[in-house]
């Protein structure tokens, strides 16, 4: 059946949307592919949902083909095995809760560990019963703080979800293994330009993981690469630490007068200035910059913590944040200084001179220090005295400070050197369209999922949990594929394959272009045929901004035998003849390679 | 690719779930196809989610081919729109709410009338874009009072709702027209035996409407038929009220000692005793029953109703709530008699006698009064006198009591004539299925829906609504297939055509059973095959729980080169010869009459 602009529910808007900050969110609402709803929430149009199928379609079949088998959860879920895992109350207040009309507690799962967990715990007991691969594809819910850049981070949102079940580590891995080739296969077939890269894994616990992004620059994740094939996503880069240095030689911490040296850059000029080394000039890296933060934990207690980063680095919030997951922190306040008089603004420092309390949690100000790992024991640093308009010089680590632990927390700079000595960095954005974890035993421990193994003896399953953002993906393909005048997607995932357009009055046009289109769909070819009594021009229009892969113009030229094919990616033109043009389009959906010859339309025997 | 019993996910069960009350719940947890998550919300295992998903590719073929459009809404609302149009106070306890981070209100969307209306005002501006027809699969949420018998009446449900916009009467009764056929198409296919019945429209407002019923021993719905065609649900059903009758010579009202006459029998009785009537004794019919209930608005505000029946008559709890709706209605308690002192328990009445103070919002008691349509002008009762112990005799409506209205409540009863004079009725059970509603402009008006007719002339839109219990079907199918051993699934909706059972440990029968179970494969057959190390009694026992249409048994009379295939639903077994096995599953599947010979499977020509 083909469908017709003229009974379409689609209507294209000429501005963009207010609140359209990235071009997929811009694109999707003006071509009318989704409608928002609330914030953070959306509406699928015809031409919108027909797209998100489609790609589910795609998740399906490459979930299905490595043998996991599809389950469907409920997105309210009681409360207790939440509880159970200290989810209820990690996630704080980026989770829906409510109750029922029994006063019990509900919430709107943002993922379902806790569900399959007890599932399998339900239906299975023994090693016989392993290896097990389950997902779904549903819809969630997480009441994020900032919904924006409209399905590219919503509040509900679909995805996939899947979990792998296995006695042991051996059994973990391969399972690991057989997602990701699922979602390289999902990926490739998708059309994205991705990056598979290290992660952290958040509050979902476990320990190896791996991301897939979509290379993006409107992409919130940003992820280094090394020339030598190093790739992670920047929460979860490693610093190389420096070696411990002998401070047998070191000289003396000492405490000077630094008037007017508020910033690091004030700081390293008057050094050179009145202090300066006979080596080389100082510079920010020789300064410990130390941040105070304030941190609440899911349950609400809240404490300061330092943070002590080379100077010539700021420290990045959201690898501090990945860091710190579940609790939050936020920058210390003027009413946060006040209530610590022990910590000087601009001067604050972990040594513990005369007029200053120091940092850490056995110093007076009993505050929790965590520093850079390239702060090793020996090095030496110029940094606050906990006085005002005073630095202390010399300040070694391991000798007049003891940090109580590390933090990764500093930028990460291109050309910084990667962790495994493959090379400087470089840095790009990308956004996140699937996770995958090793999670271990942790929710199996929690909940109790153990099974016999092969003697008889109990015992706790490993886990693994992988993500897919269904929805996600509708933007995220438009972000690597849209260009000034609208969408323009990729064949495997379009609503229509090709977009028929009547241009001009002429009845005669119309009849023959619905034919064409007949025609085609009878060939398995999904078509939208614009029949409406509107201009050429705001036909064209429309056809461009809502993005099929191949526009026919059926016009004046069709008196002459001839129609025009383009294509709207490349914007290439051809003028095909009547005769041909079914052979020519059903050549152009189906990939073949020789357009303008419709005696290669079929493909050429070897 | 086939499925093994040995790595699907299934677990069945020998013994029935505590809470199960209904056979759908009982078989679809001991098969596996299900699993509760919470009271009145469950988890789809692989068998479950099959079948939902081919009743739900029932349904979106059927809706498409009446050019309804396929769109996707969030579950997740905000209030507003509901604010606006009333329902999100007249919903009561009946939705699930809750709050976000910044405090906003929203809710779990138990339909979306008012999202499909603001949707069309936004897309939508002229009669040129009408009519319109747009559906959704959707999640679902309603937080049922007592969620029973599993997925028959869940909390978390998924729908089939679809919409209708139409610029004038006509439009909307032809949008009707093609619902109901589309639903007799799903309904035909899904293999319910089905009643379409009038229907009251509850909450959601409009005129005409007709429900979709499965019929079942189980169902929660009662309607009635008549031979003469009518059909309704009991909720639904109007009282065939006599003409009124002259009172001109009735005698006046007499108040009497009654003592010991708390029923309608004992009434009855002494009346019969001590006032014989002249022309035939008296009856329960004879008798006004006052019953008493507390009704609450939505907005919380309470206030007593009294309901006056023939005696002989019960009041239909469940037709009084589908009068009242959205308020809900309570038997009166002892401490609201106690607080209603006027109303003497067991003698209450409308007489306005020295002892009492009436019934109606004009009398003494100021209670509302609603009576039966029966009670018509110059009827003569027997009813309570407002004192203990003592009753009046010929109060006659319309000159001893005016009541404030009538109410259909009283029970309906098998043999009562049919409203339109088309026969006694008869009582059956459903199960709701579909319902089809005429809206009309309620929605609209509340949200601003209009559009510009021919004349340029802003006109309100109509709206029709039709809904369909997807996952509802799901269970409705097997109360209308079970049978003792388990499920008995319909062709078209089973998870698999085909059980392949290997019984015994000869690897030879394996392995010819998983290449037929192949062949199938190849041929678009679903096939399972049981090929776990388990007894033959184990392996039957599952197949006929799981209730796949088709069982083939591969066992010892492979030797002799035979196979037995088994229908489900009626037990008939037929042993095939190997050769001729794979052409006679065909038939058996694609349901072609002539199965024991082969040379019959092809379709015979003319």
């Amino acid at each position: 059946m083909i469908t017709r602009m003229s009974e379409l529910f689609v209507r294209t808007l000429r501005e963009d949307p207010a609140d359209a900050e990235v071009p997929s969110h811009r694109w999707l609402v003006r071509a009318g592919y989704i409608r928002r709803a609330a914030p953070g929430i959306y509406s699928w149009l015809p031409l919108g949902y027909r797209v998100l199928r489609k790609i589910e379609q795609i998740v399906r079949q490459e979930m299905d083909a490595i043998g996991a088998q599809e389950v469907h959860f409920p997105a309210l879920l009681p409360r207790e095995p939440y509880e159970a895992t200290g989810r209820w109350t990690e996630y704080g207040p980026n989770i829906f809760r409510l109750k029922d009309r029994k006063d019990g507690d509900y919430l709107l799962g943002p993922t379902h560990e806790e569900m399959f967990t007890l599932l399998v715990k339900d239906l299975c007991s023994s090693y016989k019963d392993l290896p097990l691969n389950l997902y779904q594809i549903q819809t969630k819910y997480r009441d994020e703080a900032r919904p924006r850049a409209g399905i590219l981070r919503g509040r509900e949102f679909v995805m996939k979800d899947s979990y792998s079940f296995d006695i042991d580590d051996a059994g973990l891995q391969k399972a690991y293994d057989l997602h990701r080739s699922a979602y390289v296969r999902i990926f490739d077939r998708l059309g994205f330009d991705y990056a598979i890269v290290q992660a952290m894994s958040g509050a979902m616990g476990g320990s190896a993981s791996e991301e897939f992004l979509a290379i993006a620059e409107n992409g919130e994740d940003t992820f280094v690469r090394s020339p030598g094939g190093y790739a992670a996503n920047v929460e979860a880069v490693h610093t190389a630490a420096p070696e411990p240095i002998p401070f047998e030689d070191a000289p003396a911490a000492h405490v000077e007068d630094t008037p007017d040296t508020p910033t690091i850059e004030t700081l390293v000029a008057l050094a050179n200035d009145r202090f300066p080394r006979e080596d080389r000039p100082w510079t920010g890296a020789d300064t410990l910059k130390n941040v105070v933060f304030m941190v609440t934990e899911p349950d609400g207690t809240r404490a300061p913590l330092a943070v002590g980063v080379p100077g010539d680095r700021e420290v990045d919030l959201k690898r501090l944040a990945a860091q710190l997951e579940p609790a939050e922190a936020e920058v210390f306040t003027e009413e946060d200084f006040a209530a610590n008089p022990g910590l000087v603004k601009g001067y604050i420092g972990p040594a513990r001179t005369p007029g200053g309390a120091g940092l850490g949690e056995e110093s007076a100000s009993t505050v929790r220090f965590l520093v850079d790992p390239r702060v090793v024991s020996g090095s030496r640093w110029l940094t606050g005295a906990n006085e005002p308009g005073r630095h202390v010089f010399d300040l070694v680590a391991g000798r007049d400070f003891t940090p109580d632990g590390t933090i990764e927390a500093a930028e990460v700079r291109a050309g910084d050197p990667a962790p495994d000595g493959s090379g400087p960095l470089e840095l790009a954005r990308g956004i996140e369209m699937g996770h995958i974890f090793q999670l271990g035993r942790k929710y199996a421990e929690a909940l109790g999922l153990k099974v016999l193994d092969q003697n008889g003896k109990l015992v706790t399953v490993t886990m693994g949990s992988y993500g897919v953002g269904v929805s996600r993906a509708v933007a995220a393909v438009v972000e690597g594929t849209c260009d000034e005048k609208g969408l323009c997607w990729p064949r495997e995932v379009a609503p229509f394959d090709v977009h028929v357009v009547v241009a001009g009055k002429d009845a005669a046009a119309l009849e023959w272009a619905a034919d064409l289109g007949r025609k085609l769909d009878e060939a398995g070819i999904a078509v939208v045929l614009d029949d409406r009594k509107a201009s050429p021009g705001v036909k064209f229009a429309d056809a461009e901004i809502m993005g099929m892969p191949t526009i026919v113009v059926v016009g004046r030229s069709l008196a002459d035998g001839l129609i025009e094919v383009r294509d709207r990616a490349s914007g290439e033109r051809t003028e095909v003849a009547v005769d041909d043009a079914l052979g020519h389009l059903l050549a152009v959906v189906h990939g073949m390679p020789d357009l303008g010859e419709p005696d290669l339309v079929e493909p050429v025997a070897e």
